[in-house]
């Protein structure tokens, strides 16, 4: 605290990411990147645009990426926003989209970074308890609100809305935003995006950092109907200019064009996730049914907090999250076939002692 | 406008930057981007990072970028902020550092993004007029304030406030957070860094887009002593975790390795600003003094904006703001030896003609 602080400063409680350690021969199984690389024409894309053009600007609206996404997704081009990762898209649309008299809705365990939003733009929040089976239930968001946001699966439990449910509380409250934050949908789930042209109340939020191995270049994308685009664009503007750089333009784009690569490696995902899943199950786990490119397990005889510790002895990282009805569970990142396979056995090795 | 619109949205008027054309083969002097390429350094930094190690997020913290700034301006690295271009890190500054019960202090005519973030942030501001010569006047910030922030070299006009001015206004008012943009500083002035160990309410913000030619790459950084820098990682950690990508952490970490470079294109862009205000005022225009890579200048019977249009025709863009007490002048961005031949030529046809 200090007597420079605007006042914001004071009241934020900032986000705190899964640790990105410096030591290398880890198994990484705690920020659910993706284990198999970025296609290869992406690394070539941004190959080739690293030259003197450096120097200039990026186009400030993105508009190569915009239409390879509206391309893809068989979109217009201005139902179509780009940001420097799907968390500023996130924080944007926190503060163009969701702060209004009522209360923002949300799962009581969701995405750790909504609170965080409602702190820095003084969002008023009313968390919704997921049940028993940590699902999300629809009839619980039946009240009054300013906006509904949850990812879709859900984090940091994997588990998916169906499409229909999600239509479903479109039509329960159309004079509010419904933001599906589809961080993880490639691995299982099927998106909303198809409902954009029906629904004016529905943002979808996506991300390259997962399902197209790209955390390291910071792209994320919202689609939705043209109004809802323009806030995003008015406060981006508002706010930098130019978010993406000229290398992410390339390497996103470029992301887009190899569809081939995409779908093979999220089929290899899934693979190696149904496997683990079972794998878990063995060994005495109870897994959460996961759309994702993560497991969610809690083992009843032992503590989460020791696990992952012994775990992290032997070189596994995952992830562990302080907070209530979760704090027994551990949130596996889905690895390579032989990142799964040491982790089973480091596993079947700790319960065995 | 729209129902689902947060209000802030409403009221917003969001920042146009210098137009990026899409054409080529124009002499763009328009957003004073460095005429120069990145140094060759960067790009096989840029190049070595471009690997399978993109599927993994960056490092928070940029923590290697945040070191070679420390290293390089002798400062410890918690008086380091990195941020996705000064843009980002000026709007994070407004938030966490400007917001007051006393209004915000800055220049009359001065970057066009200021107004902008107060509008995002709900700041109070008081426009404080520039002198009849476009000088900044210490003596007429000698009022209650908030905080304080102006560009030195100030924006569009070029002129440079002496360091020890700047240090007069930080003693002036020492509970004001005296924020010093130094986006063109290498082109002729002498940084308040020096400065930052003796005053806790320096917060100076220099850019890689200029004077390193790194425009595409969308880094830019803030130094001051710890609390203040702390505030703005405080923010920035509310806001987005990661808005450097790695290829941005590795460029933008080389561009420092190789000041050999730095110092040589910037003694070039200077030579050139001196031997194009020289070709100016002898085509009889007034030309400000620039310490800065653009000149600020009209012509007594030429209007500028029908100057910007003939210039237009004829491949050349140079930047115009329709604006009180500056909408005669033209800002020109300093372009290579031969760019700057091509403008000179083309305004002496135009005068004569």
């Amino acid at each position: 605290m200090s007597q420079f602080w605007s006042e914001v400063v004071n009241r934020l409680t900032p986000y705190v990411p899964g640790e990105q350690p410096k030591i290398t021969n880890l198994v990484k199984l705690n920020t659910n990147e993706n284990p198999y690389p970025p296609s290869p024409a992406v690394l070539e894309a941004i190959h080739h645009e690293t030259h003197a053009n450096l120097r200039l600007y990026p186009d400030p609206n993105s508009s190569r990426l915009k239409q390879a996404i509206a391309d893809y997704h068989q979109l217009n081009l201005d139902q179509v926003f780009v940001g420097n990762g799907s968390d500023e898209v996130l924080a944007l649309v926190f503060q163009a989209l969701l702060k209004h008299d009522k209360p923002l809705l949300y799962p009581d365990i969701t995405y750790s970074f909504y609170p965080v939003y409602c702190g820095l733009y003084d969002i008023e929040a009313e968390l919704i308890p997921l049940a028993e089976d940590f699902s999300i239930r629809i009839e619980d968001y039946r009240r009054p609100n300013g906006g509904i946001i949850f990812p879709n699966p859900n984090a940091p439990t994997g588990c998916l809305l169906p499409l229909t449910a999600v239509e479903q509380l479109l039509q329960m409250h159309p004079e509010s935003v419904v933001v599906v934050d589809e961080a993880y949908i490639d691995f299982g789930g099927e998106s909303a995006i198809s409902l954009v042209s029906q629904y004016p109340n529905l943002l979808v939020i996506q991300t390259l950092s997962k399902s197209r191995s790209l955390a390291g270049l910071r792209v994320g994308f919202a689609v939705g109907q043209a109004d809802l685009i323009d806030a995003l664009e008015r406060v981006k503007n508002s706010f930098n200019s130019y978010p993406l750089d000229r290398l992410a333009v390339a390497g996103a784009t470029a992301a887009f064009a190899d569809d081939a690569y995409f779908r093979d490696t999220c089929s290899k995902v899934i693979a190696s996730r149904e496997s683990l899943a079972s794998s878990l199950t063995q060994l005495g786990f109870e897994v959460l049914p996961s759309a994702a490119n993560f497991i969610f397990a809690r083992h009843p005889q032992r503590d989460a907090v020791q696990l992952a510790a012994s775990l992290r002895e032997k070189g596994i990282i995952v992830r562990h999250f302080k907070l209530p009805r979760i704090d027994q569970f551990l949130r596996i990142s889905i690895g390579t076939e032989e990142e799964c396979s040491a982790l089973v056995t480091e596993l079947t090795r700790i319960l065995h002692s």
